[in-house]
């Protein structure tokens, strides 16, 4: 149905093409490409190098304020395949954000669902509904849908880490709400450690035993740390897992940690290529340590700490670390899955 | 964030901005509308009127065989929002797919999911896996994702009726599949009752003692009657509903019946306006039965029996029948239910 | 460790025996039986004859008259393995209930949920939380746990009715509460059908569009009409199924009618026996129509329209229609299931 | 209706009854009792203390080996409310379990489902389907239901820790099935940490990418260790909580630890009550640590570590400690929630 096509082109089918158009229709026989055989994504297999970003960043913080008109200093990763849109790949928005010393992002809130991934360094609070968290290197932060937050920026040194955002989704599905933060409500609050770590984050399950009602299905632990997180992937490659794979859950449900995000975190042992399989759904990803090689379709990419890549749908990855690489990844698999959608497969 | 931002407009900001052009980098700051204060859905509200359909399908039917190389003789409603896409709302497509007597529209099968709501007549077979399900005016019959489905006009007459597809959600989730059927099979095998409503559409509340596990979250029952959903509405209207309101669900689950697709009936008593309210998320409309007006957003629509409506997302709509309205509704509500987008609200 | 034990039989050993029961403790090694292969339950197969019932419960319609401080004229089946208590099986009471023309059983609630299976006649109204719904022959009525229940006979005779209730496993587990309804709402009001069977009864998957939150997971549709049932059955006979076999559902969840008690019809073909099998739980059979043989463990037991029968937990069943059989079913399945418990095999 | 009833002393009733009693039938109008305004728990209000259990079991220890046909060393606390059953409360057993060392209590597993809550020391490993797992004061050791389990003191000293199952309730609903272990595999094998750990004890939210399904309901993860217990407990206590109350959950789901008990530790500093409540079925305490005085119903109890609580259904508690309390407790509390039949309150 993809391929062939049946072309009446005589003048009899003009006139009908003409009089369907004024009437806002389209024959489904003249639309081929509908319905393929396959996904075939228009983002493409792409590759930013953490060197750039930070030049790139660094220099935006030279001439870019971040202030009530601006609110972020942001830098999207805009797939080329994606003929001008800013996303980097179908579904999802990913970005740097750069903050310098002192530097406030204001709050705000939008239905768009947000995380952050820590590439290096430390300092800055991310204020989510009025909690106070810590962000440090290789730290997974949640600002789940609705939920306001603003960015501090209270240590030495300039702070860069990347932002992940259903925002192309949300848009699709004409659901974009957005709001602006109180103003004042800038005060650099920052306690040891936040509130729902206080509640959820003790250990694993371990559930406060009067647990409120949650108001969505988005995780109420919103920072995973990564001394956690390198302990589970030490433990598995020990287990013999190859690679050492984590899913990050919403501790509250064991399901993924906001509805529309997934976030994984694998740590690849150096020598010999990971298995080579697809799924469906848009992926990024974002190397935190090591270096290697990443094959995504057919293209190579050399990779390094802080290198971000687009994996687009239904498109073969392998992974083959020359150091040990620790890969974060977030998708849209529980979209995909909660409409029945996602697939995975061994790929050739 | 969305009206204002920073625009540093010299040299400096230039050349920062051509270097991240060439590294595929978009700064966030200059990139409004992208966080709007509500959905500003693209597509607009808009009717297609039944006798249009009817005789630009009919001309259609003159003209257009429907083969193998074609394999379904429909008209897209495409909206005048989407700039030439064939959609009728961002989330989902609707047409009319007409059949004249003896043809055949072959087997294939795809990720997106269907629905076909029968506007008049009788006499067309729909064979969703095997299992022959005849159509008559007023049924609702599904074909599931990836679900083998043909129709043949086993009738004296030709026969038209809506279809509805999630076909722009599944293709911008990149998760498109597509597959011919066995060209062979096509013998019209009609029973006098589909399997599936052997097994499920005896009475509510009565299953299978030992329900076989269904390959997805989809009803295993395909074909909803018009004359038990016309005594549902009667009883509701007599119980004091205003309008009487249905949701078709799935008798195993009591979910909708497919994972992307809300289908609603609305039965609108003569003489006032009902209820004025907005929702996310985009829906079609449906005349079966009655005349009135029918406002959405800001424009009124006089619609007949047979009318197709577009009902963008965020849009308030209000129904005031001059003869008592029967209104098919079918949405995406049930993806931005599970991803927690679904708003719902009395509108001004 | 069922069969043998340890027994130190000397001195000191009875001394400590002595001790330990002086304290409230009990050692395990001293308590064969607590750990069996496999289930042993006191109650045994058993059946109680229509005639009897029908005879004993119209000598106490003569004698006990219903009325406040009796409330319900019943007469339960006590398992002859249970040593005198009142219950069919461990977890389950049954009993058939006995109401003249013009009798008012008056209206109260409690936990343990009940249900009603019509043996024969009508006339009789049985009104839950204010809905008035009648009862006939075949019909499955049900009043879920803490819902208000009262009974009028409106009709020209005697009607007799199978109770079933939870009562033994509410009361296992601690939890029955009890209370007198209103003495003075006696009124009987008895409209065409009831108000749950206008909102959830007109046909299957066709729910209220705006279904209000259900305060249990009990089901909103409180009467399983004959009619519908007998359709499926027949439905399924065609379809080659051997028996026949229907679960009650929830209509909004597919979930068994109410969480502690499952309800099944089967209808059984004459001329051959069912297969043998066995599960976990205790389960109440009742002969809506036909008459056969149905074998229980190692007893064989004739039955007729009318006879209830006692299935206690892991004992192998088969039935052998002599004359087409309806047999109706209710178990604790629901209970063994959420509880991990439920187990069903094909018996020798 | 539980308090009153009619009599109908004469000669015709008590031909009746008589004959009610021939055919195993029994009047509802002559059972008292069934139907009870609020819980009537047979099981008391208890207390087993520490001291006495330590040297009963300690003479047991002297006076009774370890031996196939033994299994285990325990000693069931026998509520005197339950006439002679081992039970603590309705539906659950509790006890002591005593392991010199050296000893081994050979594998073997049952439908029932147990816990270990040990009170003090370490030494002893309990293999759970061939995951050796420490036990160290603290410590919540899982052995769901149907999995193999065995211990053994591979330490210096004997052993002593809680013991608590829900026999009676497996036993009430006759599914209890029993099987021994493989008698030869009596190895001691002890790596550094449990294959349950290493899978998914690293941190709150980090699951493994590819959990098999798991088999059951029961949580994963079979080890909860004091460590992080007492973390969760010290962080909500500086939150204000009054008392600290954790529950123990299934880190894949976030329900239960198992489908039949729910594990909390409540942590009550002294100086004040708690508050009264109360609430359905059955529940286990158990002191860790410190002293104080537990109301139960209208009897006061000292406790002091080690003590072991019943608190049958019902009944309101309070906690006012001298010393800070830990007090692990353990309750049917799934199940009741699972059927409908959980209920609490402030209790006046």
């Amino acid at each position: 149905m993809a391929t062939t096509r049946f072309t009446p082109r005589d003048h009899d089918a003009d006139m009908l093409y003409k009089e369907l158009a004024e009437h806002d229709l389209q024959p489904l026989w003249e639309l081929p490409g509908l319905l393929t055989v396959q996904p075939r994504p228009r983002a493409v297999p792409c590759v930013w190098h953490a060197g750039d970003l930070a030049r790139l960043a660094g220099e935006a913080g030279e001439l870019i304020p971040v202030e009530r008109g601006g609110d972020r200093r942001v830098l999207a990763c805009a797939n080329p395949g994606l003929r001008g849109d800013p996303y980097i790949v179908s579904t999802l928005w990913a970005a740097v954000q750069f903050l310098k010393p002192g530097e406030v992002a204001p709050a705000h809130r939008h239905t768009p669902a947000a995380l952050r991934f820590v590439l290096e360094g430390d300092g800055v609070w991310t204020v989510v509904d009025g909690d106070a968290i810590p962000m440090s290197a290789g730290d997974l932060i949640l600002t789940p849908s609705w939920t306001f937050h603003e960015h501090h920026n209270s240590g030495e040194a300039a702070m860069m880490w990347l932002d992940v955002l259903d925002l192309p989704l949300v848009a699709a599905l004409d659901a974009v709400f957005y709001q602006d933060g109180p103003s004042d409500d800038v005060r650099i609050n920052t306690p040891e450690s936040s509130r729902s770590e206080t509640r959820y984050g003790a250990g694993p399950g371990l559930l406060p035993g009067r647990a409120a009602p949650e108001p969505s299905a988005a995780s109420p632990l919103l920072a995973f740390r990564w001394a956690a997180t390198d302990r589970a992937l030490t433990a598995q490659l020990a287990d013999g897992a190859a690679p050492a794979h984590i899913r990050y859950a919403n501790p509250a449900t064991g399901g993924d940690v906001m509805p529309t995000m997934r976030c994984e975190m694998f740590r690849y042992s150096s020598g010999f290529p990971s298995p080579r399989s697809r799924q469906t759904g848009g992926r990024v990803g974002c190397v935190l340590h090591g270096s290697g090689v990443v094959t995504i379709g057919d293209t190579e990419f050399s990779v390094a700490p802080g290198d971000i890549l687009a994996i687009p749908s239904w498109q073969a990855m392998t992974v083959t670390a020359a150091e040990e690489i620790d890969l974060f990844i977030t998708s849209d698999a529980p979209v995909l899955t909660a409409l029945g959608l996602y697939r995975e497969e061994s790929a050739p």
